[in-house]
């Protein structure tokens, strides 16, 4: 997506709807809500990524004369309103969670106060980027929790869903805790690492597989990991790279870092049994990477075996988040303003989970003071005040009676969403990826062990505020009596 | 991807590789095949496609300064290899299969012949897209067979894996038989229908759901397709939608295309009762389009349930193709040119149909001649001849007493392997997405109705030649005496 005019990224009803409002003169300014309804893949809480993305994005948006030529030639486009177009530009506010924020369901990821003719363009792209990156991101962190502070290497390029994917999927990857991708566009753009050795073509454009390794380990003798399955990983790989190894350290050349990987069989038998070669040989320091269709719950039973892995490439299950490939972050129209004052919005459902909180809201993250773990997420009005200096009445909102009441000086409170952009203007710089990496780390510390386990986690609470939850049950109420026959 | 320099789009170790090679003066011309092992979301088939990308790619690769000094920086590249890199491109041929076409496991789908260093370089690019754009038009394919020719609309940009993965996974979707996209993008780019109306958000941006439905008919008068359960679709949506059809009416301003759209609730039961409704105020011709997490098989579920649905919008499962979001296509070497002479080349592994096929074959299509139907393919030795006017005997090449003689004149052989690089030159001109669209669905009628099925599909046989069949058992016969120890 780097250098593409992506104004049109955006789903044809956003434009017809535009031109809607634009005939009825109501460009009114709105509060549109990011927010997802479920966390990816059975997670306990997700990691929100793309906002640099977003920004980039919402920063460049205008539709050239080829864009203006394309929607004329559709004939449903009058001549004022692409005229508009000429011209547009962003020119709201937008609240976000910084890249790299544990979050949770139903709250606020961001939050765009706009001209509705504007927050209703950026819709779609707004959720393809946010969407994308915060599940492989989640999913990144989910493997990288399996593998309990082993290096993780973002494998996945050929398997991802297009070049994006897997670029900006390597970014996320990165963010949820990878060292590092394969990917030398990732890795370049992003200033990340780039990771990799040899592929079984290497092995097999030579003669024999132990002239294969003698050639690599001499061209690169910072780094000789030695892929050992191409032709019989313990009947011959494994003895080969000994015997490579074997004439290095005679020689005196022994390489910084050096191993095996392992890509195909029995990841857990197979591990053990090289670690027992190599050790045997006196090759202690030798890694063992494995790579071959990993995901967290591989990654588990392998340690649950003892396997001798100290080293992880991860590729399709990763990139493409295999068992959950999609990260249902919506938009909804939170208010309306109508003559200076924000009008809440609300939108129904059969099922009372999935219906919106309405109006002009922030989050607020409780913290354990003792602990510093995360206690809760409380969704307020935007100009409700809380102070750490009184006590604090939580309440679950669909079971009202589940209440607890937090005593002034055990929590602590940080209000997530930050100022992004203001009156179209971005006031926010995006750190680095590796600087969001480490921040993410920290995230997750906040998070109970209860909510990082892989499966069953327990679920973090997301209160409402009493305000909030009055408000969302008024107009519940006003629904009802006003909009059906 | 567009304008993007993706040159760098390539995994780490194919430039380790590179390097190797330069240094080695081993720049052999050798063979790699493009296959799949097995058809994504049990299906009996898949679609290629992403060729025309494939040939964009090649055609631009080129290492800009700013790559050179990316690689320079990372201190794992001589100058001597960095001033290769800055002279290259890619001098070989391709052979390819045409986008659109149905293909099966094991074939080639892609040949390239080049040197080493070159054929390296693009491995990663190359399946990434063919990956990725074969995954979603075989998707699409599945669900347009559900849907029983009814027309069914590509929704699911917001949760596509990235901006590519929306815009060139909309294109593959119309390959496989969408009738168009609700990316703009997408639609500008590949000149394919820009489809959609309006979302909840334009009814909650009106005082009530009769004015929005009113604005929106008169704005739209080719098109009013109302959406109608932002607030109660059988109490409040369906009931003003026919308000709204009675007095354009009555005014005679009747729209050409009319209906409403369902996005929630139990889509078999309300597209039953709304049909009703709507037939007994007169609206016969009113359509009814469902758009609520499909995929093939809800489709085909609501098909035996009868439900009263003409038009399908598809989203995120057929966007991240959800079951099963990774084309598991690999690039294998399967010879090296040494003397002027192709050496064929064999990957073993512990699963024999996981060995690859050596050599430079070719893939001939074997067709019934009196229905048309595929019969099999069956995989040669590129210079291997075949005739029509013979008898063909095949044979399973895992269980080779399974055989079938096929009578000279009982059937059709085609070539599906095309030219489409020659010494570096692109001699092939992609046909525009709706030709594709044609072709593909021209060769989906070649598959027999078992082979389409969505569950438990007849497979199709793709056979060896016995040439190839030869020369792979004695490749692996020899691998046995001089790899292992």
């Amino acid at each position: 997506m780097g250098n593409e005019n992506l104004t049109l990224l955006t789903d044809f009803y956003e434009l017809t709807m535009m031109q809607g409002y634009y005939k009825n003169n109501s460009n009114d300014t709105v509060i549109f809500d990011v927010f997802y309804r479920n966390n990816p893949s059975g997670s306990g809480y997700a990691i929100c990524a793309g906002l640099e993305q977003v920004i980039e994005y919402i920063k460049s948006i205008h539709f050239s004369k080829e864009d203006i030529a394309y929607l004329r030639s559709l004939n449903m486009f009058d001549e004022d309103f692409l005229n508009y177009l000429t011209d547009f530009k962003f020119t709201g506010d937008i609240h976000g969670v910084p890249e790299g924020t544990v979050v949770f369901p139903m709250e606020p990821l961001l939050k765009v106060i706009a001209p509705i003719m504007e927050a209703q363009l950026i819709e779609t792209a707004v959720l393809n980027i946010i969407n994308h990156q915060s599940l492989i991101a989640t999913k990144a962190s989910r493997v990288c929790y399996a593998a309990k502070g082993e290096p993780v290497m973002e494998f996945g390029l050929r398997r991802a869903q297009g070049p994006d994917a897997g670029t900006y999927g390597a970014r996320a990857a990165v963010i949820g805790g990878c060292n590092g991708t394969s990917n030398v566009l990732a890795a370049k753009k992003f200033d990340v690492p780039a990771l990799g050795t040899h592929a079984h073509s290497w092995i097999m454009s030579f003669d024999d597989e132990i002239t294969a390794f003698r050639e690599y380990a001499a061209l690169y003798p910072n780094n000789a990991t030695l892929l050992v399955d191409t032709y019989d990983t313990l009947r011959s790989g494994v003895p080969n790279a000994i015997k490579v190894f074997t004439e290095l350290r005679d020689a005196g050349n022994m390489p910084k870092r050096y191993g095996i990987r392992l890509d195909s069989g029995d990841l857990a038998y197979l591990s053990k049994k090289a670690r027992k070669m190599l050790d045997a040989a006196g090759f202690k320091e030798a890694s063992i990477v494995a790579s071959s269709d990993l995901d967290e719950y591989l990654i588990d039973s392998l340690k649950t075996q003892g396997a001798a892995i100290n080293s992880w490439g991860v590729g399709t299950n990763l990139i493409t988040s295999k068992d959950c490939p999609a990260f249902g972050g919506v938009y909804k129209l939170a208010a309306i303003k109508k003559d200076g004052k924000f009008i809440p919005k609300i939108k129904l459902s059969e099922n009372p989970w999935k219906i919106t909180n309405p109006g002009n809201k922030t989050v607020y993250r409780i913290y354990d003071k003792e602990t510093g773990k995360i206690k809760a997420d409380l969704i307020s009005m935007a100009d409700e005040k809380y102070s750490e200096d009184n006590p604090l009445k939580l309440f679950d909102p669909l079971a009202t009676w589940k209440k607890t009441y937090l005593k002034a000086g055990t929590y602590t409170l940080r209000e997530i969403l930050k100022p992004i952009f203001k009156d179209g203007k971005c006031i926010y710089k995006s750190p680095s990826v590796m600087e969001i990496r480490e921040y993410c780390l920290k995230e997750q510390d906040t998070l109970w062990d209860e909510t990082r386990r892989l499966v069953n986690p327990h679920d973090v609470y997301v209160d409402l505020s009493n305000e909030l939850y009055q408000l969302k049950n008024q107009l519940l109420d006003n629904i009802n009596i006003n909009n059906l026959n």
